[in-house]
């Protein structure tokens, strides 16, 4: 019977997991370096834990299920709730600031499209207990110092940021009510994914007052923080957050990262959650789906019943990434599926299990080592070892019956009679 | 609003996380010193793949769950499925043998108990396309080089090892018919798991023949692959796979690892697939459920609607084993979750800009360093790098106005003002 994978899955064939791994090792690596310690949760929680934040219509994303005893359960499309219930859990023992990340792989029911799959790993990155800027600065400073480790440079990608708390204020300072910002938010972080005529009549769904819409518009093409001066009066509060905007930058300036950021003010972040600084990572080019993105939203542990602490905190998925790196040429110089030490030859049928013998003595010595299963010639096990680029092969050969063994250096191509006790001492020490 | 995790599942706490990853590092490591290369599949598959190989029952322990275009589709409770349809799509172009491993996250839909989850992790390596008992011999001494090297001795551990082809030779010898076979596996598989009585009766169910039943409780209680010849007259098959169980000990004593196997009769593997050795993993004390287990499927390939190539493997699962280790107290010495080499630290608060930059730099150049967002003291700074182990801590005070730092080698004491150039220079080379 044959059977066929999942659409919008993927299978992992040991050159694509070596690609794979080469990604997420990289991710936890930086980490690492960056201070976070790595955390994960289960591939399933309950339903109506993944509608907390981001609302009911996430539903229609989810894999759901019943489990035998009725309860409703889902894979998870993100990792940010189980991190609130998480931390939720242990806020009073947890030194803080706590900071974390995880390589969740996560699941959608969408369409799968070119950089969108419906089963794919995403990078996560979070600062828990700090409102500093600095932490937002520290994240994206993180996911910068993975990106540039992977090669890309200020030409390849660009960090657009903009400040939820600016525009607020901005908002509200040109005649929208507090309530209304929520719906808004949807509204304006489509601008750049639609054609403006869809974009201004969306909009004009929304908003009614022709005049108001005009000073959106005008204020959605600011194009520098200096210019957001020039183009309205500003409130004190407006003022406050505009100077956390600016310190942002002048942080990512001291981390060596500044040529990589710049403001745009058209990014939104769609979820009514975000409290603070947002942003989205973008090839340059703008041919691909955002590469990741992430901001502030200090409500996030309040909203699972847990206490009023901000957070500030990024996700980067493997697919968008992969596509990028692998456009760039950033993906296949280094990778390989692993590569033995030694290859342990023999010139005789005879002397195979002495072979396995010593390729066994080998591994147990951490060495990671190689025969063949195939009683060929030695020349052919000589290529075999070539080709799988191992530093050293050992032929054993009649020699062995004097309790000697044949070391051969690859690179070289010289040969060394050695006694197998000797040799066996020498990898063992 | 306050959300439960799912029973049988796991938070993974970074404590926990970095226990998880020394463990599944460890099975990756080992795979590859072994020559063999990693892979992976979904986490989701048509769920009538799972019945191909365990039948219908399997149902029973599956998540399963419709999509929205109505597609019958399951978490998966295994890998080996996924790994014969892998196999099977690119047989042409697959390098012979295929020596594979894989660490999937899988899903049961079971009661939760003491080393069984809803959800865990095992650890799985087939070698593909070698019919030769070698092969077998592999595979086991591949699991045992984990143990060995994770601590677990011949005092600890026992892989309890039989045939399937000898089981069957010796049960047609004495009367059982072919297509009886499977059905009696799966009543013989419990008779470790079972009282004598219970084992007896479930016997005497599936064979009415007393006087057969009594020269099947003989067999089982032969103790070596000598008393066999004792008990009954073998027939030329039955001799033939003897000889081969044999060499798989011969094969394991010059491999090293031959004081850990014993040969068990007992060991028969519900599962209708086995074909040849089968095996389990058990502590000594027999305290705890099979560590893992695994044998030579010869048919898996062809049931999966490939050709008719022999293949062997095992699966270890992350919950048992962790289980075991933690009670021989072999898991917490080596576990960290990760240790910065600096740490970054300012005298007065004007120097945090100056703290973040010298970090930063100190990542980009790979070195993992941290600093303080609280703005404490120095001797607090000091006392919190002393607790994360640092090796060295780098002190940002009002020598930065001459272009200084400090550096501070926190296993001797010493420090050393140098200029922040040179500093630079040196971390970047």
């Amino acid at each position: 019977m044959k059977i066929q994978p999942v659409k919008g899955t993927r299978d992992f064939y040991p050159q694509d997991m070596a690609v794979r791994n080469w990604l997420i090792d990289g991710w936890k690596r930086v980490s690492v370096r960056n201070g976070f310690e790595e955390y994960d949760g289960p591939i399933f929680e309950y339903l109506k834990m993944f509608q907390i934040k981001s609302g009911d219509e996430i539903a229609e994303q989810l894999f759901s299920f019943e489990d035998r005893g009725g309860r409703e359960l889902a894979l998870r499309p993100e990792i940010t709730p189980t991190l609130a219930r998480m931390v939720n859990q242990q806020i009073n023992s947890l030194p803080r600031p706590i900071k974390w990340f995880s390589v969740p792989r996560l699941f959608r029911a969408e369409k799968p499209q070119k950089g969108r799959l419906r089963e794919f790993f995403q990078w996560n990155i979070d600062i828990i207990g700090i409102d500093d800027v600095l932490a937002d600065a520290e994240t994206i400073f993180c996911a910068l110092d993975y990106l540039k480790e992977a090669g890309l440079t200020p030409d390849d990608i660009v960090v657009k940021i903009s400040s939820r708390k600016v525009l607020a204020e901005l908002l509200k300072s040109i005649g929208i009510k507090e309530n209304q910002l929520d719906a808004l938010y949807v509204v304006l972080d489509k601008r750049s994914k639609l054609p403006d005529e869809a974009f201004e009549e969306m909009l004009a769904e929304r908003l009614p007052d022709e005049n108001k819409r005009g000073k959106i518009l005008e204020l959605m093409a600011v194009e520098s923080i200096k210019q957001i001066n020039d183009c309205l009066e500003l409130s004190k509060e407006a003022e406050e957050s505009i100077k956390e905007l600016s310190r942002l930058f002048e942080l990512l300036d001291a981390m060596g990262v500044g040529d990589y950021c710049v403001f745009d003010i058209g990014i939104v972040r769609g979820l009514a959650y975000y409290t603070g600084i947002v942003y989205e990572i973008y090839d340059k080019a703008s041919e691909l789906r955002a590469i990741g993105g992430g901001g502030r939203y200090d409500n996030l542990l309040k909203l699972f019943g847990g206490p009023d602490i901000p957070a500030t905190g990024f996700g980067i998925g493997d697919c968008v990434l992969g596509i990028l790196l692998e456009e760039k040429g950033l993906l296949s110089k280094e990778i390989s599926t692993g590569r033995p030490e030694y290859f342990v030859a023999f010139t005789d049928q005879r002397y195979i299990q002495k072979a396995v013998e010593v390729t066994s003595k080998l591994r147990l010595a951490k060495f990671a080592a190689n025969f063949s299963y195939k009683p060929v010639g030695l020349s052919k096990q000589l290529k075999q070892a070539s080709e799988q680029k191992v530093k050293k092969c050992i032929i054993i050969g009649s020699e062995i019956e004097n309790n000697q063994l044949v070391i051969k250096d690859m690179a070289t191509g010289k040969q060394e009679l050695v006694k197998i006790e000797q040799f066996l001492t020498q990898i063992e020490s």
